[in-house]
């Protein structure tokens, strides 16, 4: 049986839980749980638990699962064994129980980050005497270096959702006398058809609406001389792309041309500033920079960016005050934006690899200001 | 200004927190905040949470929300007013002390079922003398019993979906020679091509997968003979469809053909179970009874049903030990199943909505066994 990278990932997370003296992992829903056995839990009402004990307890880990998803789990004995319950069963005590098997008195535990409330209150209430944190704690700094293969596969997803942009960016997407939606469904539909398993997002902003970062696609039907901002993303093979063009439907004028220049002129500086060694916290001052020299930095109401892997937002952030030092293997969005409330916005968003030799961008799809329909 | 349900909703809150003596109730992702005022939270590591202090307290609900998520609130400004925090903001620091100004010390808070275990450490380390639980324990009985809007926006989503499955039935989605996976994209771009905003799941599982009750479509070609379970939903105009077909490729063996109209049986039953006054286990019970009869209830590993809303699984559980008394309003599905582990599976689903008149399944596409394709 090949084991994939699983054997390696249990290894860093047992040394990263001793070092911050974590006695159990507790990892549900999330991406926690995939990064470390390659299982996915669904997001039930139905618990799934993976319960790691520290290395010290000798304690294999256990996946606690309900049992019509048990013949999901592709087993990996070497990793963890399979506790499946059943419909009656007290999944919330199978976990506890499995908790003090593995761990002292009074242990600390680490709850995976989005885990359900509903459970994390009544397995705090069945493990009175413990002490909580997020698993983050532990698995966040590992998750966020990604190996060779994942990023191989996030530039895969890039490239699909690169192949979409480009049909935006030639026109090959209808968008004036279309609704939002209309343009949302097409995008969704195209990163399907170019590969992905799931679509997370796909938002379309036109005219004023395109002033709001994350506008909901609606009715608005989309009018000659609209900015439409086009922020779209899915998985593929697991691992996340998010891409980010705006196009006009006419000719801006000088003043939304100017911006445009401004947002992509911070774009490239953001990327530019990804440097193995440097904070997190410089990528989002060189875009904000650029923009604040501008005289727009009251219309860039949030970070430049987000790390991105299994989930769509993970660590590292690119935003004021975070000091971790990026590393070759980081991988995340810049993405700034200027958003006028009530005209228009614009937004243009690169997935950005660290590499010893420098960022290296993961999409491709063309920056230069476009008019798609006269 | 029209308000819709949501003040009387808001009303309906107010008072089951008081009869639970809940202080306030604290929402954030999941349907409850959509439930109560319209505004779905999105499942970001920004945290947004709707502060609902008790009626006593003569506090006004106050939206705690990320600045670029602001500009997608409908302000409705009798149920609730709009904090939004910036990036640089402590935002858990902003919801505790709104819970201290709308509560008494040591209150008893209620925190949305799905909210982020990492908020909830967070809120608890913030808010030390608080007394947690689930906010399902007010919300969930309001939440349940679904008006008539509800119920129309129900049967539209269910229409939509009998439409995709009545293709599928016809023969009009090809299978022999397809994967799984791309008979579970051509049932999602039919979803959406019939009025879905977005697509939940669509499960495909054929020949052995078919046994697996919540088979991932993969690589597996589906071939002549096979049993294919295909249940798909998503959501439209906000709430949920649900619905599962099995076909075959093939004239099914004298043993499978038996299984499936043992299966059919078995949902007939359920639904026909479904009399206001009687208890949710007796939908289970009514289910289960025809396939322990025929002599294969160990094959039958899932309850018979959930509820169904603005969330594809809610209350109330059709499942054993369930006491609660079916009412007009509630709306759940009934989906037995028979699954030979390694051999085959057959699972039948419609939604069905409590009425005063009986049972109203939702569902209209054909439960007879089909052959799609010799």
């Amino acid at each position: 049986m090949t084991l994939g990278p699983f054997a390696a990932r249990l290894d860093r997370a047992h040394e990263a839980m001793e070092l911050a003296g974590v006695d159990a992992l507790l990892l549900s829903v999330g991406a926690d749980l995939p990064w470390l056995c390659g299982y996915v839990a669904m997001p039930l009402e139905r618990l799934t638990v993976l319960v790691v004990p520290a290395a010290a307890s000798g304690q294999q880990p256990t996946l606690v699962v309900p049992e019509l998803e048990a013949p999901r789990v592709t087993r990996a004995p070497e990793v963890f064994s399979v506790r499946p319950w059943a419909e009656a069963d007290d999944a919330i005590g199978i976990v506890a129980s499995l908790v003090r098997q593995g761990t002292p008195r009074a242990p600390v535990l680490a709850i995976g980050d989005r885990t359900w409330a509903t459970f994390v209150l009544r397995l705090q209430a069945a493990l009175a005497d413990a002490d909580w944190r997020p698993a983050s704690t532990v698995m966040a700094p590992l998750r966020a270096i990604k190996d060779a293969t994942e990023i191989e596969a996030l530039a895969e997803a890039a490239a699909a959702a690169d192949r979409v942009a480009a049909a935006l960016l030639a026109g090959e997407i209808p968008l004036v006398g279309r609704t939002e939606r209309e343009v949302s469904t097409e995008l969704t539909r195209r990163l399907l058809e170019e590969g992905h398993e799931r679509v997370n997002f796909a938002i379309v902003g036109s005219g004023p609406n395109s002033a709001s970062p994350h506008h909901e696609p609606a009715e608005r039907a989309i009018r000659p001389g609209d900015a439409v901002v086009c922020d779209f993303g899915g998985s593929m093979g697991g691992y996340c792309s998010d891409i980010t063009r705006t196009v006009f439907t006419g000719t801006p004028s000088p003043e939304l041309a100017r911006v445009y220049t401004v947002v992509a002129e911070a774009q490239a500086a953001g990327a530019l500033a990804a440097q193995v060694g440097e904070p997190c916290s410089s990528v989002d001052r060189a875009a904000r920079e650029v923009i604040d020299g501008a005289g727009f930095g009251q219309y860039f109401v949030h970070r430049t960016g987000h790390g991105i892997g299994l989930e769509e937002h993970e660590d590292p952030y690119m935003v004021a005050g975070n000091p971790t030092l990026l590393s070759a293997g980081h991988v995340f969005s810049v993405e700034p934006g200027i958003y006028i409330p009530g005209r228009y916005g614009v937004r243009i968003e690169d997935i950005v690899a660290v590499t010893a030799d420098g960022p290296q961008p993961l999409n491709q799809a063309d920056h230069a200001l476009t008019v798609v329909e006269a």
